[in-house]
């Protein structure tokens, strides 16, 4: 597995091999590794003939009360997951080279940012866009993996490759979870083994929601409210939302329609998790 | 010549050529094309293997109170220009392609956008920014030409490829005047004879401040009351700035330093005319 740090190397690597024909798949992470991101690399081994995984902690998306100082490094169990997935190529630039001194362009992101971690986060999916831009810059790959239980992510970046015409195919591929169902999330390490107990209320609330809309309900007030009362049952210590929505404009829907999603983010002690079940059922 | 409408098939035709080892270089241009523009084409040939134009009026960039619907539109002429200067793809795309209903993902201009232009249009660069990175998605080409004449516009544009580190090179040609110093404009054809006669105040303010540059006179208020006072003189109707300022960041100097650019922005009844001239001599 080859380590590059150098953004033109990496550029040259990727645009030769494209005109030889490969096709190349893009992983990109902030690290702290967990089987959710290795699924993404081996999805990217599936589709393509060379998976690139990027590993960079990017602070502009992260609020100023956020988590970024104390968010997970892990690089060396990083690589050596990487090399395990047979990774082909990684990517860690520093933060130097991503922002350095005096970087004011950024992006403005679409509409689908508006809501929910866009409001809760302001600032987030500036950030994320950004980022995600200019590695799509400096890896111009064909493909680009991104994990689903980023929900809202993964429609704010389609809608930004798509306004922008960007050249990239986006995959958005199935949450992996621990054995009890809770997403993994690199996040999860914080928490405290009570607390660990109560993070899998999440999975609950949103199974339980998903049985409701199978046996008929599609009153999405109704929804929503039994959400609510199971994660106020963990007990959780906040909710962000706990919410219905349109799974392609992220907009609140009052009753269930084919491509609803229920998203629910809240805090279990100072941890704030997010997951995300489609109701397309 | 070749002329393209579909996105990708220019984009296809670019990636090829690329592979191939072929050079591509890329001129955006609004239409009503003048020597100015050709200049841009000759230098793109002069580069590159091939050169491609584009031509698309851009609502982005224009004011609630701009001239947009009655920007000139002459594609004929535009066409027969660009074959006769060799162009050897012109790529030509409808405003639904361009701007499709729904679209809400812009660029957050840099920070050289703020001043002069971004401060009397605002939104000007947002516009710009966005387009010219649409195009560079839509046509990865090496390198891409801009006319001087758009000073600001260009340093915009070199903090935009920076920033986001758009794979392109950026290559500022030199302004192209007619007979008595008028720089060439689309908007040019707006004025009426008399309008036409107090235009060439923009040239002559320009070149008398920068005698006295050549003279020694560093004093940027002294400079830059004579340029109001000459401009003032012809008489223009308006003057939105005269100004001296640094080249690269688009800062107001108090002394003239290396990379000092003169900047002038004025209308003339109802045209708004813009010019520069480099004072580092």
């Amino acid at each position: 597995m080859k380590i590059v740090e150098n953004p033109s190397e990496i550029y040259s690597l990727v645009a030769s091999s494209k005109c030889n024909g490969k096709r190349v798949g893009l992983v990109p992470t902030m690290g702290a590794l967990h089987a959710g991101h290795l699924s993404l690399v081996e999805e990217a081994k599936r589709h393509c003939d060379i998976a690139i995984a990027t590993i960079f902690v990017n602070p502009t998306q992260f609020g100023p009360n956020e988590d970024f100082s104390k968010y997970p490094r892990t690089l060396d169990s990083d690589l050596e997951q990487l090399e395990r997935a047979k990774c082909d190529w990684v990517f860690v630039p520093s933060t130097m080279q991503m922002f350095p001194e005096g970087l004011s362009t950024y992006l403005e992101p679409p509409t689908v940012s508006k809501n929910w971690e866009g409001q809760i986060r302001p600032g987030h999916f500036r950030g994320v866009t950004t980022v995600v831009l200019k590695l799509f810059h400096m890896i111009p790959a064909d493909v680009a993996f991104f994990g689903r239980k980023d929900y809202q992510q993964v429609a704010v970046l389609r809608a930004m490759v798509r306004d922008l015409n960007v050249p990239i195919e986006l995959i958005a591929c199935d949450t992996v979870r621990e054995q009890d169902g809770l997403a993994m999330s690199s996040r999860n390490r914080y928490l405290s083994p009570t607390d660990r107990g109560r993070a899998v209320g999440l999975w609950n609330a949103l199974q339980h929601v998903q049985s409701l809309v199978r046996e008929g309900c599609h009153d999405v007030e109704r929804l929503e409210s039994e959400m609510r009362d199971m994660l106020l049952a963990v007990p959780v210590d906040r909710i962000d939302y706990a919410a219905i929505v349109d799974g392609v404009t992220m907009e609140p829907l009052s009753h269930v329609l084919p491509d609803a999603v229920a998203i629910i983010a809240v805090c279990i002690g100072t941890t704030r998790l997010i997951d995300n079940l489609s109701l397309d059922v």
